[in-house]
């Protein structure tokens, strides 16, 4: 059960509707998603993470869609349910297909299985041959 | 400290050197990272990580490039000494120049802040508007 | 669904029953959460994790409510659903308002993306300036 | 080894240099600790986390020293080594002593076996009597 | 909610449907789980998944019912609920009664505690006494 | 850096001197291991946990080997190499041998995994057929 109290689209006001508002606008959905109807709870922490998401998520030196197909891969080795179906989702929305998702799911699903190798077995950093 | 003995190049034979071989091969390098020969004490282990990581880094939908960066964000997230090392070097190598890694390393951060915000708050699941 | 059954009250006898009683009376509650009917189940947990977490969470230098927070800090950092929702609940009965819980979620969010930073980029501790 | 050349203080100029100089006054230390030297390669990184921090951070209705606490909390449950050395030694600054951190180390330890246990058992959220 | 549709074992044909008998026989189920059912939309996972944990899981030096502890353990301390629940199933149908659950848990549930102190001090590595 | 200054043996007095004796005795070598020296910084938290770690590792339903094997899979699971290294050495001192290692690295790579793409495709719960 969530913790705190969702603040409504019908119920905000000042800065956290119009944060609301940037939010349906730049997504280009009609309603608010859960997530920031429940930060809207501490206004600062809605204000900071928006701001901050809308920059980062941008298209820049990497598009959108690629950014999205990172998020699910950060929320999956979280185990995030949440972050999982809405980042799915949005990649979704974006373009991913079905074999692009088995793709992004198995290079997940692979370096979760070397990362514990290498951290098992405490592998040394390689020394790199010298450059000539 | 390593937990096992590594295998050297020059000490490898049979299947392993084959491996050893296919490594040098498909990466176009010289010499067998301190991966490799560490899991090569368990000849099935290297067998089969050495051939799942072949085929799912094989460019497909997705290119080789970007399931690195996948791999970063994975090891980050993991905080795994090596494979944050190991992966950054091969996307540089692929081509991410800084400020690629730079936006690849915010899109990390954040969904590490939004991921435990979402589970923090416990925020359920969006129920999507309907479709007309 | 839960692995084992659960020890209800009723059915508590000898030691199990002493700690049950022990529970409700530390905690001023009338009920067994399921956590401990559940751990029960193996009379030697129930009485180290019992024990333990009194001793561990009675006032000390740091206060029971700060305490609690920093238990919700650890939970959200695991992701443990039912751990946030009990000590979140615990944090509130203790006098944590909405805006505490806000100013918590904000700064257990934000070192999530610093872990994730200075790992990523494998930042190397700091050398103090010389003491004069 | 670090994946990224920090921006060094004299090497700082425009916004990265500014930021620099709030962070050596809104710290009171006389150094550019290297997680800022290392993010700035990517100056809206930079700004961005900088300027989050110092808001979050700032007294509200928990205090500073609280919050360094759970910052530690956060960064030993991820297992950051950079982040733990860094906000263990802010907080000792802060005022926190030995016995305060054998505190903090005792419940970050306490809960993160609880978390464990409440996940290993699948434990289901407990039904509150009702209310009178 | 799944992020794709699973494929039944009806609709399974070619690798898919081999694969699935496969798993009926090594298991000795007349059912596939949703986990195989779901991994089956990308067939190269499913090949290569269930090709590794068969191999994996086969009676070596390690008895079955040890891996499977052991895969419990690791699902515990990653938190993942259908993990969790499978292999205790597994475990259970392998002779796990309910003190070795008892003391599996306990086992798990003591080593995150001294995982984090470990790290939360950033204990070194012992130097461990000359053998003569 | 240690965050801490660790007693030493030749410094120790009263409970910390008995208890140090018991790790001793009870683990047959004559140093005191990094990680009991430091936690000794906070003498409550050396008794718990000492005390909790010698009952919950004695010989029981599962044998100490196996026990050592599952801490083995936590700690590798949750990254910390002082827990890495020492568990590993522990579980060799006891038989475990390089082919029983390989097992048992291959075993936690695999189920990290398994876990991941469980969680990533947010599988359901199996719904057993009726038994009859």
């Amino acid at each position: 059960m969530p913790t705190v109290k969702m603040v409504e689209y019908e119920a905000a006001t000042g800065r956290v509707k119009e944060i609301f508002d940037d939010i349906k606008d730049t997504r280009n959905i009609d309603f608010i998603p859960n997530f920031w109807k429940t930060i809207a709870h501490h206004p600062p922490t809605l204000d900071r993470v928006w701001s901050d998401l809308k920059s980062i998520m941008a298209p820049g030196r990497l598009d959108t869609l690629t950014k999205e197909m990172i998020a699910v891969a950060v929320s999956v080795t979280n185990g995030c349910t949440y972050c999982i179906n809405s980042h799915t989702a949005a990649a979704i929305k974006l373009g991913m297909d079905n074999e692009m998702l088995g793709e992004l799911m198995s290079v997940v699903g692979m370096f979760n299985t070397t990362n514990k190798l290498a951290d098992g077995y405490q592998v040394e950093a390689d020394v790199f041959p010298p450059v000539e």
